[in-house]
């Protein structure tokens, strides 16, 4: 028999403190974050990522992954809580809440701990701030195999609620390294790998470079884009075409392009 | 001499009137929206766009193509507004305010007047309900060179902040259409043009499809997907590698990529 404890009061001090995760400095203080949804709640479990605790809301309806979530919480010694859809909702920050929620430990991995032949591209984000650009990046390495982000500088929370749902579960599938440039470049150097952006400096057309495995495909600031040293360091920069007024793509966006042609260029 | 108010209160009826823009009732009661920033307002103005009012930060630097804005705001027989950049911020919701918004008329074009053979590409989205995805699109529409946004069913609204901001202006660039797919298809069949869509069903590979323009490039709701109705009524079914976990791609990074894919066939 699992044990679960009943939340019902809005200012329950679990609630509160579950609810502050969606803040940084609460985050970063314990350590831990949020994730919702059945879906990206298995994904993480298929990827051996157990939340400690387990928010599960009273209008759910049975499911075996559900089940089988609550047997793993259960018997790593996490604690199952069940309230209602709207404490789940104040928990989350969402208007429709899933049926259930997880708190989990954050983690992330040094980059003398990366192995890079382990994967054929790698993402790379400099100072960006979106937390949805940071998710959907998650997204694509996840699509286009990739073996992880490598976030330089001051990026958004790779943790943050949004950036988290934006990854629709890659947040737990994809490697997570922070670093800043000062790191990144030297370990880079002291082994293989080419470093790509997307320039207007001196640059080939996407379709036609040469890429090579394992390529590290890098895209900067929303605003402001890679700053020059960034472009300069980099083994290939390529251009794409602009066939309008606007001279740049959402950052997340440039990425996805870049990198299903790298993988369509690798594959060959 | 051009004439500026000058606005000094949160309270003003001007200011609230401003902010009510924010909301999709009060834009579309007043058929008027809001977009901000001086790159923003100079493509409005070079696609032929003048703002009703100009609200100018009174923290703004003086800027020949913010003259230029003044200018042909005065003689169009607008309105100037200054004011302080806590009043801008509070009237646009945003933390950093640029040092200009502009309220501009509400447009759209209605299917019957879109000439299709005018460009190669044009993107549709069906029931896409994140303003973010929405203006996302119209800026990679603006860069493959497509010829606007079909909007069907139930979308977000392309007029509100989030999607003018993620437009990056290209919700003045490119021509926008709203319709329901009853009204869609048959528009599209009475004429020439490829309806394409990702899907699983029945998909060739992305990279060796034939694409003949005009290009119809159809994506579908982010949770749900196209109806199995609209993926049957394409022309041609197109699949992308999905290495990982998740099955789907976010619906804006789905559409630059195809449309990227799009563009580079049709330019062969």
């Amino acid at each position: 028999m699992i044990e679960r404890r009943r939340i019902t009061g809005f200012s329950n001090p679990t609630v509160k403190a579950l609810r502050a995760l969606r803040e940084k400095k609460h985050r970063k203080r314990e350590g831990r974050f949020l994730a919702e949804g059945l879906r990206l709640l298995t994904d993480a479990r298929a990827c051996g990522h157990i939340p400690a605790t387990l928010v599960l809301s009273t209008a759910r309806d049975p499911h075996p992954l559900l089940a089988a979530l609550e047997a793993d919480v259960a018997a790593s010694g996490g604690e199952i809580l069940e309230t209602t859809p709207d404490i789940l909702s104040k928990i989350t920050g969402k208007d429709n809440p899933q049926a259930v929620a997880g708190v989990f430990t954050e983690f992330d991995t040094a980059l003398s701990a990366l192995e890079r032949s382990r994967a054929p591209i790698w993402l790379v984000a400099q100072a960006l701030r979106d937390p949805g650009n940071l998710g959907t990046m998650l997204r694509t390495g996840d699509a286009i195999g990739a073996g992880g982000l490598i976030l330089l500088d001051d990026c958004a929370d790779p943790f943050s609620v949004e950036a988290v749902r934006a990854s629709m579960g890659a947040v737990f599938t994809q490697t997570i390294a922070q670093a800043r440039w000062d790191e990144f470049l030297p370990w880079l150097r002291a082994g293989e790998g080419q470093l790509i952006a997307a320039s207007l400096r001196d640059a080939q057309p996407y379709r036609s470079a040469s890429y090579a495995a394992p390529c590290f495909l890098m895209v900067g600031n929303e605003s402001r884009g890679l700053p020059e040293e960034y472009e300069l360091a980099c083994d290939l920069r390529v251009t794409m075409p602009m066939r309008g007024r606007a001279d740049s793509l959402n950052a997340a966006v440039a990425a996805a392009v870049l990198g299903y042609e790298i993988l369509a260029h690798l594959d060959k």
